[in-house]
C-alpha cells in the first residue's frame, strides 16, 4: 500500500509580499521564515515523511529554482524534480505531474501540496492526510482538506460542507456544496458562524486516475497537450517535450480549472494549526513574541518603548529600535523595510 | 605676515551621538555626513585654504586617528599630526600644540578649531578669522568667535560681550564679561532677545606667546610638564615625551582653564552659518530636505507618508520607509538605529 502514495509539492511560487525577506531569485518557499533552522519547503517535506518515501515525493517548480530545490532537499531524487519552463498557474503544473506518475504507477494515491504553507500539530495533520490518501484509493473522489476558521480571515478562500451526509467509507469525509472566492470581511463573519464553512487549505488528495480523468473531462485541451508526449515521460526527451506543450497550456489555476466544476468533491475537514504564512501579519501571529507583542527574529535587537511590531534581520546585524508601535521592520542583504503593518498589502508596490 | 598664521584643529572627539554612523573607530570628525563628499575635517580644512599654507596647519588627535587624518589629509606634513596618547580635554591638547608652535615660531598666531563643526558662509568666515589673526598679531588679547543666536538653543555655551566698548584697533571686537555654561530653556530665550549674548563657537584666535603665558599663569602646573619637554620638541624624542608627560595633564577644557579666568578675553560676533552638529536634529536642519521635511542621505530610498524624518544610509542600499513622522532612520555596516527624533539624546544608551 505504502508504495502507491505519492506527494507532490508545488514549488514555483514567486511571492513578493515578503519582500525584502524574499525576492524573485529566492522565493517564499526557500527561506526559513520561522526561524527554524529549516525553510518552508523543508517543513513541508518533513511533516510527509511516514506518508511515503522520498522516492515517491515529487517537486515541481521553475526551472529556475532547480538548484535552489536540490540544495534543500538532498534526499529527493534528482529525476522527482519537475521543471516549469514557464509560470502557468497550478492547473498545468498538477497536469504535468499526473501525467508522470500515471506513467509509472496507474495505481498511485496522490496527495498535492502548497510548499510555503505552515503546520502547526503534525500528528493530526498525518493522520488526516493518511485517512484520506485511504479513502481515494478504493473511490474515484477529489477530497481537499478544509480548515475550521477561528476568525474572519478574508484572504482565504471557503468551502461550504454538506455537514448532513459524511461518506460511507470515512465519516470525517463531507461533500462540499461550493467553493467561495476570497469574501468580503462581512461576508467572513457570516461564514465563520456556519458550522460548515472551512477554509481551502490548498491541499488536495486523489488517486492519479481521478485527477487524468478530470482533466480530461474539464480541460480537455490540456489533457490533449500532456497526452500528446505521453511516450516521453521518464525519457531523456521529456524535458524537451514539456519545454514545448508548457507554453501553450492555459494559465489557470487547478480550482477554476477543476474543483469548482468536478461533481465528486470532497472534504475533510481539520484543525492542526494551518497557516498559508501569506502575509507579515500571519507570520507575527506564528512567531514568539516578547511582553510588548513584537516579534523578532535575529540575534542582536534591541526595543524601546516598541510593541506590536515584526522585526526580521539577518542575524550577525546589530538593531536597535525605539519608539514604534505596529510596524514591520525587515532588514535583508542590501535593503531594508520599514512600513506599518495595517500597509503591508502595499508592500509589492513599494519596489517595483 | 602670512607665514605667522598658524591653524590648529582639535581632532581628538570620540562622538557617539551620531551612532551608528559614528563609532569609537571613525568619530563625526572623520565622516561625510553632509553627503558632500568632504569629511567633516577635509571641509574644516577646506575652508582655512587662504588663511595659511599647508606646513601651517597642525591637526591634534588620538594616536588611533593618525592614519585617518592621513589619509584624509594627504597634503599636511605628517610631522603636523600631533598625537595625544590619552584623552584629556581641550587644554593639554591646545598647550601641547602651542608649545611645539613656540619652539618653531615664537611670532606665530594662530586659530583653533574643532574639526567637527560646519560652516555655510566660508567668506564672512575667512573674512572674521582674518581679522582676527591681524588683532592678535599685534595685541595680547585671547578672542572668540561667537555666534549671533537665531534660536534659544540649549546645548551651546553663551558668550555675554560688553557692545559699549569695541576695541580700538578693530570695532568688530568686543570685551567679554561673562562666559554662561549651557542654559536651561528659560534662561537661553531670555538670552537670545539681548544682543549682546552669543553662542560659544569654540573657535579661539590668540597669538602664541598669549596663550602659553596663560597657561603659565592659570595652570602652571601643565605649564611646567610641556616646559620640561621643551628640548625635544621637532626632535626624534617628541612623542616620548608627550607620551611620558600627558598623561600627568589635568583633564581640562581650555573654557575652564583659561577663557573663565583670563582677564583679557574678547569676541569676535559673527554670523557665518555655523553648528557643531552636535546632533541628528541640527544635522537635520542643514541637510536638504524633500517637501515633507525629510533629509535622506543615500542614493536609493523611497518614502510613502513620511515627514520630519532623517534617513542615512549607505549608498548602495535599497530602502523603503512608509509611514514615520518625525524619527531617525540610519544603517551603516552591521548596524541600524529607528528612534524618534525627540529621543535622540539616549542615542549613546541604546547601544551601551
Amino acid at each position: 500500500m505504502r508504495s502507491n502514495n505519492h506527494v507532490v509539492i508545488m514549488a514555483g511560487g514567486v511571492g513578493s509580499r515578503f519582500w525584502p525577506m524574499s525576492n524573485v531569485d529566492k522565493p517564499k518557499q526557500f527561506l526559513d521564515l520561522l526561524s527554524t533552522g529549516r525553510t518552508l519547503i523543508q517543513m513541508t517535506v518533513d511533516r510527509f515523511m511516514g506518508i511515503c518515501e522520498p522516492e515517491n515525493i515529487w517537486v515541481v517548480t521553475s526551472a529556475d529554482f532547480k538548484d535552489l530545490v536540490r540544495e534543500q532537499l538532498p534526499l529527493l531524487p534528482e529525476e522527482n524534480i519537475l521543471l516549469e519552463p514557464c509560470r502557468r498557474n497550478t492547473a498545468p503544473c498538477i497536469a504535468y505531474v499526473s501525467w508522470v506518475i500515471k506513467s509509472l504507477n496507474p495505481n498511485a494515491n496522490i496527495v498535492v501540496s502548497p510548499s510555503d504553507h505552515v503546520v502547526a500539530d503534525t500528528a493530526t495533520f498525518k493522520k488526516a492526510v493518511g485517512e484520506c490518501l485511504s479513502f481515494v484509493s478504493t473511490s474515484d473522489a477529489i477530497v481537499t482538506l478544509g480548515m475550521k476558521p477561528d476568525h474572519p480571515e478574508t484572504g482565504y478562500g471557503y468551502i461550504e460542507a454538506d455537514l448532513t451526509c459524511a461518506t460511507v467509507i470515512n465519516k470525517n469525509i463531507f461533500r462540499v456544496d461550493s467553493f467561495k472566492e476570497k469574501p468580503s470581511l462581512d461576508l467572513a463573519k457570516q461564514y465563520i458562524e456556519k458550522p460548515n464553512f472551512f477554509w481551502n487549505s490548498g491541499l488536495f488528495v486523489w488517486n492519479v486516475n481521478t485527477i487524468v480523468n478530470a482533466f480530461r473531462v474539464y480541460r480537455p485541451e490540456m489533457s490533449a497537450l500532456f497526452e500528446s508526449i505521453r511516450d516521453f515521460y521518464r525519457t531523456p526527451r521529456e524535458q524537451e517535450s514539456i519545454d514545448r506543450i508548457f507554453p501553450q497550456c492555459e494559465n489557470i489555476s487547478v480550482d477554476y480549472a477543476i474543483m469548482e466544476n468536478a461533481d465528486e468533491i470532497y472534504v475533510y475537514p481539520a484543525e492542526f494549526g494551518w497557516s498559508d504564512l501569506g502575509s507579515w501579519s500571519s507570520l507575527h501571529k506564528l512567531l514568539p513574541k516578547d511582553q510588548y507583542n513584537n516579534a523578532k527574529v535575529g540575534s542582536n535587537i534591541k526595543t524601546f518603548e516598541t510593541q506590536n511590531c515584526i522585526i526580521h534581520t539577518s542575524s550577525e546585524r546589530e538593531v536597535v529600535v525605539q519608539g514604534l508601535d505596529g510596524y514591520i521592520v525587515v532588514e535583508k542583504d542590501n535593503t531594508m523595510l520599514i512600513t506599518k503593518l495595517s500597509e503591508e498589502q502595499r508592500i509589492k508596490l513599494f519596489h517595483d
